[in-house]
This record gives C-alpha cells, sequence and structure tokens, in this order.
C-alpha cells in the first residue's frame, strides 16, 4: 500500500509503547477488518513529525477481501491526518523495505517573513536577512555521488554500512521560498535533516560549503550542523522494480528474482 | 490589518462568551501590546470553521507603536493558525465593513475518491459517481446578477435589505476537484455556503437548476439546500476604493469622503 500522512500528531511511523505511531495505528485498523492480528513493514521509518505523500507498506493476509474494499473499509476507518491512496496485491518477494530500488524525501523552506497559516506545519520558516540561497545550492553539490554519510548520521537502526548514493538534490522555487528535493538509493537515520541542517548553517554563513567534503571524511557527527525540525520534510516517493507493478502479465520475472538489489537500506 | 487564518479551531471570527474566537485572540494580543483594550471591527463575520486568507480588521490606537513594528510584535504572540499580513495606518474615516467595495470568497470541493490529508481541513470531500460538474456549472450562472437572495440566507446579523449583487462565479478546476469563486458586493449570513449546497444538490441530481430563478423568488430559505460545510470556505480578498491604500499622497481624496459607498452590508 502506498501511504499519505500529517505527521504532526504521531511519535513516528515504527510502533513504540506509550505513544501514537503511523504503523500502529494502521495495524490496528487493519487487525480490526482482517480480524487478525497483522503486522505491516514500511519502507522507511519517518520520526516524530515527518510527512509522507509515497510511504510504501507490505502485508501478508491469508483474507478474501479484495484489495479494492480493503482500501475504502481501511480510509474509513482512519483518522482524516493518515490515507491509503493505493492498495493491490503483489508477489511473496516483494519486501517494502529491502526491495526499494530509490527514495525521494522533499525539505520544505519558508523565506519569507510572515508564513502562510495553512502550511505552517509542514514548512520550517527561515528567515534571516543574511540568508544566501547561492552558497546553499553550491554547499548541496557536494553531497551528491556516493560518499560515506557517517557524519551526517544520528545513531539509529543498525546498518551494515554508513555509504548511500545521493543521485539528485534539486532546489526547486515555490510558493513563500524553496524546497530541496533529494534522490537517493536509501538515506541513513536523520540523514536528510542533518544534511539540511547543515546546509542552512552554510546559507548564514556559519559553516563553509567547501569544507563538506572534509566534514563526510572526518565520519564524526559532531562536525555537522544540526538536524533540520522534522515539519518541513516529506517522504515522496519510493521507486521499486518494474516487476512488482499491479499486473499479472510481469509475475514471471518477480519470481525469478529478477531486480532486487541487494540489502543497501 | 489583512488577516490570514486557519478557522478550524475557532468558534468563528466573532467574540462569543466562552468560546475562542479569531476576533477574540488577536484583541487580546493586541490590547497586551498596546497596553490598552482595544476592539478590532472585521470586514466580515465567517463562522465558525470558515477560513480566511484575506480577512480586514481596523482599530484605533493613540500607541506609537511603528506599523511595522506591531505587525511582528503581533505574529509574535499569536498562534500559529492566525497571521497578520499587513498593517498599516489609514485614515479614520476608513471602516473595515462599511467601506468595503467587493468581496471574494473560494469554495473547495474535493471530487476524487481518496482526499489528500494534507488537505482534508481545507476541502469538501464530495464524491459520488452521479456527481455532474456540468449541472453544477450551468445553474451557477443563475446567481450571477443583483437577486433578493432572502432564499439563501439564514437569520443571523440584522440587514436593511436582501438584495445584493453577485459579479462573478467562476468554477476553476485545481487538484482533486474545482473551487467556486464568488465575487460579489455584500453576502449575507451564510450566503455563499447555501448557495454551494444547493449547487450540490442539483450536481446530484435532487434540485433542478432551471428551478433556481423561483427559489430565489420564493424568498424562503426552506425551498433552497443545505448549507454546505464550512471548511471548504476561504475569504479571500476584500477590495477598497484606491484611496485607503498605504500611500499619503491619495489622503486628500479619501477626506473628500470619495469611493465610500453607501451601506450595503
Amino acid at each position: 500500500m502506498v501511504i499519505a500522512y500529517d505527521g504532526t500528531r504521531y511519535s513516528g511511523w515504527q510502533i513504540q509503547p506509550n505513544s501514537q505511531s503511523i504503523q500502529g495505528t494502521i495495524e490496528q485498523a487493519l487487525s480490526t477488518l482482517l480480524k487478525s492480528p497483522t503486522r505491516i513493514i514500511g519502507a522507511g521509518r519517518t520520526d516524530a513529525g515527518v510527512h509522507a505523500q509515497g510511504q510504501v507498506a507490505h502485508f501478508s493476509t491469508q483474507s478474501t477481501f479484495k484489495p479494492d474494499q480493503l482500501l475504502y473499509a481501511l480510509n474509513g476507518m482512519l483518522p482524516a491526518d493518515i490515507r491509503i491512496k493505493n492498495l493491490h496485491a503483489t508477489l511473496d518477494t516483494f519486501h517494502a523495505q529491502i526491495s526499494a530500488l530509490s527514495k525521494e524525501y522533499h525539505y520544505h523552506l519558508w523565506l519569507e517573513k510572515i508564513i502562510d497559516p495553512f502550511v505552517s506545519r509542514y514548512r520550517l520558516h527561515f528567515c534571516y536577512s543574511h540568508f544566501s540561497l547561492t552558497l546553499l545550492q553550491e554547499a548541496a553539490q557536494a553531497f551528491i555521488g556516493t560518499h560515506d554519510f557517517a557524519t551526517f548520521a544520528n545513531v539509529g537502526s543498525k546498518v551494515t554500512t554508513t555509504v548511500r548514493t545521493i543521485q539528485r538534490i534539486t532546489i526547486v522555487p515555490q510558493e513563500g521560498g524553496v524546497r530541496l528535493e533529494f534522490q537517493g538509493n536509501g538515506f541513513l537515520y536523520k540523514m536528510v535533516r542533518n544534511i539540511v541542517g547543515t546546509l542552512l548553517e552554510v546559507a548564514l554563513g556559519k559553516k563553509i560549503g567547501q569544507q563538506i567534503p572534509t566534514m563526510l571524511a572526518a565520519h564524526d557527527r559532531k562536525v555537522a550542523g544540526p538536524a533540520a525540525s522534522p515539519k518541513g520534510l516529506f517522504l515522496m516517493k519510493i521507486d521499486y522494480p518494474e516487476c512488482f507493478a499491479n499486473s499479472s502479465s510481469n509475475e514471471r520475472k518477480c519470481e525469478n528474482g529478477l531486480g532486487i538489489p541487494s540489502e543497501i537500506f
């Protein structure tokens, strides 16, 4: 299933005791509908306050519900700030996290003095007279490519390697400011927010953009800037091999295991 | 001042005992800053749950605050869902309600099956397989012009006449559906929501568009459809005579009383 959510009210994607998570809220509705405790596995564990337009999760069920019936029944039970946008059957070999080829995150900045109250929960309000978008844009280029991102990762879930590839960082003007679009094969815990926090320090002249390669080489979280607020961050889109699309004609290819990348997440 | 607000949490514009209103929230912050109880007069009394991008209000003060200082101090004190977008000094003859020449309201409809969770507080979710946008568009034309709108007004604030002029109703496609733009010289209590509610019944075939002139002639609230939900409605813009703009060169014209229309609100 593809899921959109406003993360403002939630403790993040992942189920945690004594807090309201996105995963927990969906699992509760799904388990009630399917009349059986049902675990869902998400593609990425978004933090408290982070939003999504294209989170992906999978689950296994013996239920005879048709996907469309389940889609509308689920949305009927879920709170208005979580919507299942799409739901379809796929192969047993599909895994929302492991099968992912690339992910896209957007970070939204409001750079003007007065923020629109309708987007204040979805933008970082960052208004300083000495803010330089040019410095930010130049510095962002240093992150593109394959790097060891240990400096920009918080200690969180266990990973076998901190090497990741960022294919694209695009800075797109939009109402009130800009959004930073990140596309990569995977992102470490808090990596996007740590990169944005560092870029914001560069934009204010607190850090030097040319030092980013040195920061990357240090493998030391302390040399980078602080994490930017979660409210500006959206998980937008996750790409999977074509063979997992909702088309039975492709199933043979998938059964041969084509398109499943090695464990890079 | 020009004010934007997300009306979701509020009991409406107007101060009421034991409830949180937009007017009351702004008056409280303003009175604290000016160290004197200060009443503000709004251009229109939006209902509970109605939003604004361009509400206008005026107040009188002896304070020596500069307008820009006051603007930023006010926004610093107000909750994030109310923002003062603009504030400037004008002539004593200005009255936010009486000086208004025309108002623009937008009503937002989400017509697809699954609503984006980021706009669900700002759209009426209206998804029916037999919905006809063509019927709605044709019927909307019958409201344009000068009519007695008593059929489409709830009993509310006292008015001397229920005749109003709607200059324009435009139906604009947007993500997930359409917005209905209304421009007129003034709107009666719940008039936009009652017109939208009636147009939605026409779109479903529950009412006949050609009957709208008969409904108008009836001067009877009971023959029209129910009020559409407040959550889709935005007060967008209020036009005033040029002479009240923030320019001292125009002040002489204003002192002659030019551009102040007769009492139509």
